[in-house]
């Protein structure tokens, strides 16, 4: 089943009505001077015949063939190489990445469309596209400008592509822990030897070269975390004139057999005395992975929205259609035999939460995506700084709140088919396994609920919360906000509940762990709560221009506030249940 | 991974100590007389070392190989023929069946441990022997003596199976439009004809003979639901004698490709003017099929029970042995370089949330189990009316909340793993796949909850949920009773709810099916505080003949009351956004 459609009306709202772009982003670089709204949309309008052409229709099929490996090689399947060059032709792979060295300098306010497009077409596609362009904002951040001149022009080209290698097999959340070590050599390289797993994209028959970013430890490295050095490691050596020249001492030893994503290689990763080059300063390794981490979880969040998307498209398709029993008032569909169930309340119930979700997803990602730019390009610093605490403290629940909401509705988009839900031709099962990844990878959701509370709501004494919160209280004083008192009420929860857990926790650390899941979810809910508003009011005003997409907007906005906030009572009931009843069991009695 | 343990200790408990069975069990038939719990305990030993002996290996091996289609024959995984031999010997198939026919007439509140074992150890495999006792049910219920005579023993004995024909393309939750049809022939028996889709266990080679029950109509039938009779159509005909004779004209046309349970086969069969018997009355076939309903319902609960639970067993132990990281509060095995996750908090609400959420589902089986008992073989007519009432209504919250809470526990136990869990060689992901289908089939969760909401709580006035409630309440007033405040506000909370529902729903029938989701929920999360309070009372009693487990049986309960029954405030306040925001939006705008 393949109803791929990129959701181009929701985007354009959301960049014009709800969070203005034109103002936003005319100070910003882009190519060719400050970017428009019309432009963007152009630019959406390309990725999204791209992704329906080109990526749905591969969607099923490299699940089915997956990735395969045989002695070292990794083949991917039939269609993914033309696309990865098609894709590579058109310019995506440098979409944000830096004018200087071939990059198209867009905003990742934009950005985060073209990813859900992907993600929404093509998840196991998506991750060799984002990994590639985690690594060159790496690379572009921190690697000499050798490097860079080196390695960004043909990695924006799609000619080569990028890997980050972090985790080995005692190792995922634990990076203090790696072994994988790097000695200097006389010609200022490095030896990399170590053995690296989970690694996306690490081989295949893609691109002509791969360029690896891992993590090592130097001789003289401190123990732990503050030990750990970044370096670029080619897959082929590339000469001092750019062709390719040897092939470099590292191999993939093998690849996953996994739940989902079969068509994205995860690989075992050999450095045998590889020779790489350092990116950043030495034993700060682990801070030039966390530059791109906030776009990467941002980046995997959408991958929730994206995956949730296209369950949606399915599902809604799925509903008009599956004529079963009659409407809750009597037969809807009377030539019929019995109703389409889009009728069924519960049906329905299914799809807004979907729909509810996912569009509340979508200005998520957006709200963050621009939090990142006014963070990279806006011209006070001050502006800037305050973005940057907002991306800190917005990025965890992005990954995990999307994830976790995504997984909920493509397990949603396939209770909707029924029996057919569970059967592979029809696609829906794939959403399943395909988003469930999200949640794990890139820090699994519970070391993000434990980011989110531990650090950065409780770290800077709330600092970065109350600033948050600020903007919602401003936003919702003026008369213009929509579900006005709903949005004070959720504003409250999370004050109230923020604050309980600080105090518990002064006297027990373990309260804090205790609380952060329901925490993160507490405050995912009470973020879409407010962005809900914005899009009511905002579709309120446009309402006449386009009666039958904005009047769908309040609909769901109404869904929202009525069937899904309410679920914050469950959440802050649960937490101030406490930690201490985690801990009335020994370990043995578990 | 196989750490599969039968859980044989909870069950003694749950037997013993909460449901008193020896009183219980005294009236009832078994063979040889009364059952004592000292049998019941060692026959469900021996139902353990098979499952984790022969099933459990076989679990893994089965998903990887799965269910095999060729020309219209099944070929199951390696070793699934031989398991089915051994099953069918030790008398399991009959484990409940007619004395009079080979069966070993044990109460069902026995069987759902069994059960549970099947499913804990390996889905696929259970399915083949739960779907034949079903069958055997339904023969023993309303078949004639003839048909019962012939069939039934060697169903008992596993020499042949069975499978129930439901479902076609075109109509699952809707039986009133099924178009197979009966044409009576001159020597009594039917031409059977029409196909069928989703058939557990349609084909496959664990035995010479496989007997289906099919739903079909007659040319004269009335329309709908109550036109609806019920066939025995055996793969190979029976001579009189008992011995095999001609193939009848049925083939199994194809078998589904599914997200899980891949070794259990889930075929079309194609039913070409094949032979077969009346089964009960004619145009009352839905009512027989529904005499099992409820067994095969209470079932797939336990599905859902089971698959948590094996993956529970297996997340304990990585958690245990996984080092990342410190514990909250310092580090806790200072001899190794981090601690086991399970010191970490969140990790511990994991684990916590599936022991509470599986243990409390393991005391609603037992429960549900004991009442279909008494429904049956009670000596007071005025009780076994009242407990199968009590069945009715609380059949369709054993089958959604058990296994809504399984998925979720699979989920939870795939994430403790982190990347690992998403690996299939770990075993973890599979329990998420094979307890999927729990949701889905036997009437979707969707469907149980309407049903629940809609038939058995709504339609006689609240009487059946009235009475359970008094149950409830009787127990909770009196002095022994443990959380007896937490357990009386979620009584209350339950009857609001239900009050409110039905005032709204009398006007507005679209309420129904608006709230029944969270309703039913709501309800499992009640009852089970019911039962979690039953269990701290029993081990509380008991705490100095066995500290450890009834200590762990405790600060469970605890955990339970604290962490998972306060999302009833969610629920509730979710169920009172109402159903008008369902129906905003057009078809065409979803």
């Amino acid at each position: 089943m393949n109803n791929y459609q990129p959701p181009l009306r929701d985007i354009r709202f959301l960049l014009r009505d709800v969070f203005n772009v034109a103002t936003l982003w005319a100070d910003f670089p882009s190519s060719g001077g400050a970017l428009e709204e019309e432009t963007a949309m152009a630019i959406l309008d390309e990725a999204g015949k791209l992704a329906g052409e080109v990526l749905a229709p591969l969607n099923r099929s490299g699940d089915e063939q997956g990735a395969q490996w045989d002695n070292g090689s990794v083949t991917t399947p039939v269609g993914f190489r033309d696309a990865f060059a098609a894709y590579g032709r058109g310019g995506w792979l440098g979409f944000t990445g830096n004018p200087a060295f071939g990059g198209l300098g867009m905003p990742k306010m934009l950005s985060v469309h073209l990813e859900e497009t992907l993600h929404g077409s093509n998840p196991s596609f998506a991750l060799y596209t984002v990994l590639s362009s985690g690594a060159t904002l790496s690379i572009d951040t921190h690697a000499s400008e050798t490097l860079k001149q080196r390695y960004l022009p043909n990695m924006y080209a799609g000619v080569w592509a990028g890997s980050m290698c972090l985790t080995e097999p005692h190792c995922g959340t634990d990076l203090g822990l790696i072994r994988t070590r790097a000695e200097l050599q006389v010609d200022g390289s490095y030896r990399v030897t170590g053995t690296k797993i989970f690694i996306t994209g690490g081989e295949h028959d893609l691109t002509e070269n791969i360029i690896h970013l891992v993590l090592a430890k130097l001789p003289d490295a401190p123990p732990g975390p503050k030990g750990i050095s970044l370096f670029l490691v080619p897959k082929i050596l590339v000469n001092s004139d750019g062709t390719l020249g040897q092939r470099n001492n590292l191999s993939c030893g093998s690849i996953e057999h996994k739940m989902g994503i079969k068509a994205s290689a995860t690989c075992v990763m050999n450095f045998d005395g590889a020779t790489g080059w350092l990116v950043g300063e030495a034993n700060k390794g682990l801070a030039a992975m966390f530059t791109m981490m906030n776009y990467e979880r941002l980046t995997v969040g959408i991958q929730g929205v994206g995956c949730a998307h296209g369950s949606y498209l399915n599902a809604v398709a799925y509903a008009q259609s599956r004529l079963q029993g009659r409407g809750p008032e009597g037969a809807v569909a009377l030539d019929k035999p019995a109703d389409p169930i889009i009728h069924h309340p519960d049906v329905r119930r299914m799809l807004l939460t979907m729909k509810a979700l996912t569009e509340g997803g979508r200005a998520l990602s957006t709200y963050v995506g621009g939090q990142l730019d006014i963070a990279r390009y806006a011209s006070d610093p001050q502006q800037r700084a305050s973005a940057q605490a907002r991306v800190a403290l917005l990025t965890p629940v992005a990954k995990a709140f999307l994830t976790d909401t995504g997984m909920e509705s493509c397990i949603l988009g396939q209770q909707v088919f029924g029996g057919h839900g569970y059967i592979r031709e029809w696609g829906q099962e794939q959403w399943v396994r395909d988003v469930r990844i999200a949640q794990i990878y890139e820090g699994t959701n519970g070391v993000q609920a434990l980011d989110l509370l531990g650090r950065k709501v409780l770290l800077d004494e709330g600092q970065a919360l109350h600033e948050l919160l600020k903007e919602i209280l401003d936003y919702g004083v003026q008369p213009q906000a929509a579900y006005r008192q709903q949005l004070m009420y959720a504003v409250e929860m999370l004050e109230e509940t923020s604050r309980w857990v600080r105090d518990r926790a002064a006297s027990s650390p373990r309260e804090v762990g205790a609380a952060s899941m329901e925490y993160l979810h507490l405050f995912g809910y009470v973020f879409y709560a407010y962005l809900w508003s914005r899009m009511a009011a905002a579709a309120d005003v446009r309402l006449g221009d386009d009666p039958e997409f904005y009047s769908a907007k309040l609909a769901t906005a109404d869904f929202y506030f009525k069937r899904v906030l309410p679920r914050i009572e469950g959440l802050v009931a649960c937490i101030r249940g406490g930690g201490d009843c985690l801990y009335s069991l020994e370990v043995e009695q578990l």
